[in-house]
Formats: C-alpha cells, structure tokens, sequence
C-alpha cells in the first residue's frame, strides 16, 4: 500500500487538516512537518525501523513525532502518561524500546535512553529516504493492556489493522471530506490514536485537546464546527449538562457521537435525544484496534444496553454456543485483530482457532444485536480508563501490612465506577501507609477509593477470589 | 475476509438494496432471493466454484443471479449483450465456461451449454452450503476488453479488486448508508458492475434500469430519491438538456455525477454547474477494475480536460518521467488492478515491474493532476462503449473485396465519436456487401458509419497503419 501520510499530502494538500491550541495545519503543512520531524529524529539517533516509545499528553507536537515516527516506520509504543513510574518502567523494559521521546513533565518516570521531545524540535533537520510504499503487516503502535492477568501485556497494531478498523468504521456509519472530528481522547489510548489514524487515510481534520474541557467541547459543536466526537459516559453527561443549563442548540452538522468504555445509561441516551445528539455506543479493545461493534444511532433506544452487530469486516461469535440469548465469552476475527502480543507474552497466541477470545461475558439477541453482560476479569471502567482489579490486587499484596487483597469496582456518580479495595491486614496496619505506597506504584486512578478491612475474602474452592462476591460482603 | 452478502443481509436487513420496475428489495430480501437462486443453480447443473457467463440485460434477475454467483463462489465472465453472436462465441471459446445462463433473447448467440435465465428462475430450490468466509485472490468476474492487439482479453476481478476499488471510492468522495445509486450503466461493463459491488460493501439502494431513459433518470434526481449516477458525456448531455428545457432544480440531495469514458467538454461543465450537478470526471478501465483517477467536483473547471488524481490506495506514474507536463504511457499500481488475464492471453502479464501499462498516453500537471491526451491504441468512446480500431479493421480484412483497412474516430454530436472506416478495395467492390458482413461479425455500435475508399493507407516505416493521420485524408 502506498504511504498513507505522503499520498494524504499529494491528494488533498490543501484541506485542514490539524487544529491544537489556536495552531492550525493544512494536510500538506502537517506532513511536512512530520518530515522535518523525521529528519530531526535520525539527528537524535534513532533509526529507522527501531522500536521507540512515546511518553507525553496530546498535542500537535506528539502528532508531528507519531507521523514522523509513521514516517520512518518505527514501532511506536505509546505510553499512557497517567502511568507511575514504575509502571513505565515495566512497560519500556518488557517492550524493549531503544529510546523513549518524552516531554520534560514526563521524562522522570523513565530511567534511561529518554531523549526531550522539546529538544528533538530544536535538532539539525536530516534528509531521510522514505518508503513510499508500506506493508500491512508492519507494526505501527504497541500500547499496553492487562487483561486477565493484572500483568500488562504490549498489544502489537499493525498497519492492517489500522487501516481495516479506519475503513470499517466508515462503512458503518458513513464518512464525508468535510467531517472534522473532536479529540479529547489521549492519542496513547487506541481511541484517540484510531482517531489520528483515520484523519490521515479519510483526509479529516481533528480539533484535538490536551483534556476534555466541557465549554470548549460544547463550543466547537454548537458552532457547528466539530462533525464527530469520541465520548465515555462521564464526558458525555458534562456535555448535556450544559447544553441543557444554557438551553443551547446543537445544529444538524453535528453528525454523530461515538460512546465507548462501557454501557452509556438509558437516561443519558433520552437527554442525548432529547439535545438532537445522535449516539453510537461502541464495544472495542486494545486487541480489536479500536471499534469491533457499534449500535448505529437509529437502535439507540430501540436495542438499549447492547452495542450492536460487528462492523463489515469482522465477525464475531459467543464461544460454546450459536443460539440467541445464550451467554457466554465473546470472540472476535478479522482484520482488525492484533497478530501478536510483544515481550513477555510474545509467545502467547492471542488466537484460538483464528479468534480472538475477549474475556468478556456476552449474547447475542435474535436479531444478532451483541450484548456486553460482564468485562472481562472484573473489568473496573472508570471514567473511560481500564482498570483491572488484579493489577491493583498485586500491588496491595506487594506491601507487608496487607495479607489478602482483593478489589471490584464500586459504582461512582462521576466516574461511573472506582476501584474499592478489600483487605485482610496485620495487626499493624496503617491505611495510610499502605495508600501511599499504592500511590507511588499505580497511576492515581488506579488507586483504591474505598478501603475495607475484612477478616476474609469470598474465594471459591480452587481458592480464587470471587470478585463479584466482594461488593455482597458490604450489604 | 467475510462473506459480503450475508453480512450485509445481517447487519442492514430492513435497508433498501434495489429497485427495478417498480419491484422493490431490502438487503434482507435480496440475498435471501439470491441464496434461493444458488439453489436453483445447483439444480441447473452449475457446480460450485466453476466459470460460467451470464448474457442478459440490466435485469432484478440479472442481480440476483450475479449475487447467487457469488455465493457459489463462480467466476462470473460478464458478456456484453450488445455484442454479435461470432464475438460472444468467441469469449466463451476462450473462457472456456463450463455454462452459459442467458435471457431467451439473448440465447441465440450462444452454440452450446446454454441455460435460460427464465427457466433457471422455475428450478428447485436445492440447499445449498456457502461458504462464510471469501479469499480476496479469488476471481469474482470477468470481462472482455480489446485494447491495442484487436483481439478481446478476459480480464480476471478478483473480489480485493473490487473491494480496494469501492473503499478507495468511498475515501475520495465519501459515502452514507442514505446513498442511492441511479444505474442505467449495463451490468457487464464494469461501470455498472462495480455499482452492484460498491452497493453491497456500502449496504446502500441501487435503483436500476435496462437502459438510459432521460425522463425516468431526471423524474429521479429532481424528486431527491437518488444521490449518485455513473454518466458519460452523452448521457449528462441529455439530463443537462432536459432540466434546462422543463426548468427543473436539481434539488441538494442529489450529490454526485460520476463522469466517465472520456473527457467531458467543458460547455457541459458549465451547464452542469449551472443545474447544480456536481461532476466528478474519472479515468479507469476494465483492467483496474473501474475507477483509479477522479476528479474532484470542486476542481471541475479550475482543472479543466484533467481525470484528476488517483484514488487514496492507487499510485500512477508516467513511464519515462517525474516531471510535470512530459507525456508519455500512463502506468498504474494498486490493490485494485487484475493480477492476470484469462485464456490465450493468461501467460501475458499484466504488469511490467508491478505496474500496470495502460496503453494510453497522459502527463501530470505541476500539482499532479492527471490529463489523459490519447487513449490506448486510438482507442475511440462511442456513447460509452468502448471500441478498439484493429479489431474492427480486422473484420474488414476478413471480406474478400477489402485489401486494407484502417480505422479511426470521427466526431459525432450524439455519440462523441463514431467509427470511420478508410479501405483499399478490388475491383468487384460492393459497400453493401461489406456493410452487411460487418453487421454478421460486429457488434452493431461498432460497425462503421462512414466509409471512405481510398487508393493506399498512411503507413510508417514499418508498414504499420498510422491511424492518427487517417482523418488527414479526408482534408
């Protein structure tokens, strides 16, 4: 295939195609940029084809540096910037990275090879040779995600997939030259990063942020400026607050909200109805490279609680069974469907007889609509972000005042859920200790909200703590 | 990648897939016509995976067969119906198609293994077990083109041909699951056919007609139920006309004319842009399985003569040279172009170092848009049909009175261009006779419509007919 960002220049060179902070970007300047980017990364040392990570909150800087780094046909790990420390560090040391580009807010969490991206901006621009051709089997990101395990696994995206997903998408719910998405999304998530992906092979502009800022979201759609926005069920209730409050107007160029990260609550799909917002919730992962099914808005209310059927290219099955209403675990296949794990789990198949097993309790209805019943291993969603109660379990476990540790998510009016933590402790036990030491290994979301002392867990007769049983215990 | 028929009957069951005098079908009814239709194929004698031609008309039953085809997973050789029996037999020689299904009217043309369409239509409805998942490399049609030997090629489109082509499409000039295709383009062109295909990829209605009736494709654009149509400069000259005469307003919905077989002139332009008809001019051909350089409708005057540039998956280049405005052979690279030829012509390649040597000759601007100056083997474009001078000298030759032949284009209001034939006689020679001969041998669109006896034909050094001087003699 052709190289996506030179052939995106040659096409539509003139068409927006960038916007951050007031600093806006045609196609053709983006991509030049990303040359010059390109060239002043191999003045910094990194070669092309190499694996590197990038460590830093959105901006149009990071988008110059991903492009650049498209450009040379690096891997790119994109590290989430809300991590510790310590969680970088395992990331980075697993993925074997021969350097880190990390903004100077970030650069302590890393340990070595780490190179400023304020003074890559600053290098000696090289002439490089680029490919213009690309293979699908490359990889373009690497983003980490734990899973079952708690251990964080390097999930591998390939161009393919990229491209698959950006072009299944389109089909399902359309696509125009003149569609300008929202971003608030962090670009090291594959909701923000699918965004960038898309832009580049549809020709779209994005308006992307740093964070989600209520005013300036319900800004840029009253004016009819943003087409599309990715949401999470907490962002979007932010939104209809105020457009109810102002009594505001959304206007008909406001095409489509994509709901993702959990079930978004029927009362908010009647307020999104009700502000003429259209609403497509989706069901994606890390491993799907973003979406795999989405309700398109006309279901909305009609099929309330599922995310729809799979997109054009994919399919999808409940293992064990083929009849309707049956639960049972979701599995995925397409083109979409990451081709490997790196790292420590390299070896680990993310297939069984060409599927992908999610992890994730579901049904289908007889119209074939999938329903999400259970995240996989008590999958905690907490404001948009993925947390998994064994990642938080090993940590806890990691301190000498915790003898059993447990965790599940407890519902929370603005998060739509926070992890609480069930302990059996020594006689010397501080909660305060053991919340400082959780703070100094997890990213602050991370974090358990709610601490109670038990003096034992509900575990079934191989010993494994029943997770769903955690919550009875406070009844 | 997924079966795309039962996946589209899956996703949008309820969304309107065609319309054809007056009968209507959803995706749902559709495919389940068609999956009856595989049944009755079986009990036609048709095995699974074998070539067959299909000879009919723009029919509903036409769909549905060519969608049951699919389902079998044949290879469908698409035979031009305008075509002469000698012409047709000779395809199906050189296909060597295992059977032929053909309307009653068309059967005639065909020697042996002919199946009527209309009794296939009465078969039994035998079960039939498809295949979930299609191979991109597998051949889905097939279709005859002359180009510069005279001698029809079978061309294979395998289904990543015409999937690249429908989503490179898509990403030019966008799609929305509301779109509504108007084809009178015959379905054994590519041009129509790739209608069909865009239409079950996109899930979006096609509404399809026999033939081109300007009141009945006006009545459509101007009550707003179709949004796209595949023109050629005689059709849009007839639409364009029409509008001006009775004053109509072609209303927004109406969102794009897709022009192609040749360069529109550019008072068709203007009128277009006065009608409020966006025309996007396109250059393909049955080798790169429709489209592969468009014309935006934005740079439709500013770029004046130009085909545009290639699609987003596509690369092309002019043989010999990077620089602007130096012409030479146009070559094409793509997903979208066939991997090989059928018959006497399957060992010849198709591509010369990956590319696609087009025969026609072009250069691109400073900003690399594509103009097309000369088509392959002075190729001439008569209302849309394609016609390849040698073949039909071929058949001059072919007369005892004739001694040489050469043929070219003359310019004809209705038709763009018509076949003038220049020939060296005997003594006994009588036009009638000649006349009537090509008639036997010719589809009748390619008979000549001016004859000019001549004493001896241009020849260059190598006693190779310079066409292009022909209609030299006549000033």
């Amino acid at each position: 295939m052709q190289n996506w960002l030179l052939q995106r220049a040659y096409l539509t060179p003139e068409r927006q195609a960038l916007q951050f902070e007031g600093r806006t970007y045609t196609w053709y300047t983006l991509v030049e940029q990303a040359k010059r980017r390109a060239g002043q990364l191999i003045t910094a040392g990194i070669t092309p084809h190499s694996r590197i990570a990038l460590l830093s909150p959105n901006s149009d800087e990071l988008v110059i540096t991903i492009y650049a780094g498209m450009l040379l046909q690096c891997e790119l790990v994109m590290c989430n910037c809300r991590l510790s420390a310590t969680e970088i560090q395992a990331q980075l040391q697993d993925a074997e990275v021969t350097q880190v580009i990390a903004t100077s807010e970030q650069q302590h969490k890393v340990a070595s090879n780490v190179i400023l991206l304020e003074e890559v901006q600053q290098k000696e621009v090289r002439i490089v040779d680029m490919a213009t051709e690309w293979q699908e089997q490359n990889t373009l990101s690497i983003m980490y995600t734990s899973g079952t395990t708690g251990s964080p696994k390097g999930v591998r995206q390939t161009y393919g997939n990229h491209l698959s997903s950006a072009l299944s998408a389109s089909l399902n719910v359309g696509m125009s030259p003149e569609d300008v998405w929202l971003c608030t999304m962090p670009l090291f998530h594959v909701s923000g990063f699918s965004i960038l992906m898309r832009a580049v092979i549809y020709g779209n502009e994005v308006l992307l942020y740093e964070r989600f800022d209520t005013a300036e979201v319900v800004h840029q759609i009253i004016t009819g400026k943003a087409t599309h926005m990715s949401v999470v069920a907490y962002t979007l209730a932010q939104i209809l607050t105020q457009l109810e409050q102002q009594n505001l107007d959304v206007p008909p160029s406001f095409k489509l909200m994509l709901a993702g990260g959990g079930t978004i609550p029927e009362r908010y799909l009647l307020r999104a109805q009700q502000a003429n917002i259209r609403i497509a919730q989706t069901y994606g992962m890390t491993e799907t490279c973003s979406q795999t099914a989405t309700l398109p808005p006309q279901d909305a209310l009609r099929k309330l609680g599922s995310t729809g059927k799979p997109l054009f290219f994919n399919a999808m099955r409940i293992e064990g069974t083929t009849e309707p209403f049956i639960q049972g675990e979701i599995c995925v296949k397409g083109p979409h469907v990451t081709p490997a794990y790196i790292g420590k789990f390299a070896t680990r198949n993310t297939m069984q007889d060409g599927w992908l097993h999610t992890g994730d309790i579901g049904y289908f209805d007889d119209e074939g609509y999938l329903y999400v019943v259970d995240r996989r291993a008590d999958l905690i969603i907490s404001g948009g972000e993925n947390i998994y109660p064994a990642e938080i379990e090993q940590v806890l476990l990691g301190h000498a005042m915790v003898l059993e540790a447990g965790v599940c998510g407890i519902e929370d009016e603005r998060w739509g859920s926070v992890p609480a933590a069930f302990i059996v402790v020594t006689t010397s036990y501080r909660q305060e200790e053991v919340e400082a030491y959780c703070k100094a290994h997890l990213a602050s979301y991370k974090c358990p909200k709610h601490w109670f002392v038990v003096s034992q867990l509900p575990r079934n007769a191989s010993n494994k703590i029943m997770r769903h049983q955690l919550r009875e215990l406070l009844t």
